[in-house]
């Protein structure tokens, strides 16, 4: 937890509609799960917490994520980039991070039939440019 | 390389702006690296040259990571989210993804002394809600 988050939310540079991308990653398996967003309420309320808290641009209300399924988001370790307009949490994820039961929201793959579930892979490492 | 990216495409919802969040993971460590924004013309230009392409909103211009630095990212591979509007690119880095240096943007971490480069946890795992 932190004590006193305002020192932190001074260095968040909130866009136009007072919100911030929030990439989120497995702690255990360094998967990424899923991006979404924070305003400066819910920033404070999960470094506080603890516990991951978005804003939900659709609903238009604080969403604690797995208030309602159960599957929360602990955080681990939290992290700003360099220009400050985007944070990456480390977190405990329970059960799956994506409303469509999959663990992690990325679960469609680029190939060249389309995005596949479990897709071959759309780049040959010795094709790409190196 | 993706032969066809129409179809791909079609499935990414842009915003207001026409832009879409890509986060960028390292291949070799899964160390997340950045989060940028790309447009509809060089999602096609990433997804065709294998190589990763922004849009600047800063400079209005569409931009080569690494085309001035030497520090490119080779494309890996792609994934979409459930909703469209966040992509997951896995990438060869080379050199540092950070213009200031670092291998990562997200060199700055939270403690309760506000945000350190090199900064304690400030979750306790024993702690943090579970």
């Amino acid at each position: 937890m932190i004590d006193a988050p305002d020192a932190l939310l001074d260095h968040v540079q909130f866009d136009d509609d007072g919100l911030v991308a929030a990439i989120v990653q497995d702690d255990e398996t360094d998967e990424v799960l899923m991006m979404a967003f924070m305003n400066e309420n819910t920033l404070a309320l999960t470094l506080k917490t603890g516990r991951m808290t978005y804003w939900s641009r659709s609903r238009e209300e604080v969403w604690v994520k797995g208030a309602t399924s159960g599957n929360t988001q602990a955080v681990r370790s939290v992290r700003l980039d360099c220009d400050g307009d985007a944070l990456l949490f480390r977190v405990t994820q329970k059960g799956g991070a994506c409303h469509t039961g999959h663990h992690s929201c990325f679960f469609r793959r680029a190939s060249n039939d389309g995005w596949q579930e479990d897709g071959e892979m759309a780049f040959d490492p010795d094709e790409a440019y190196g």
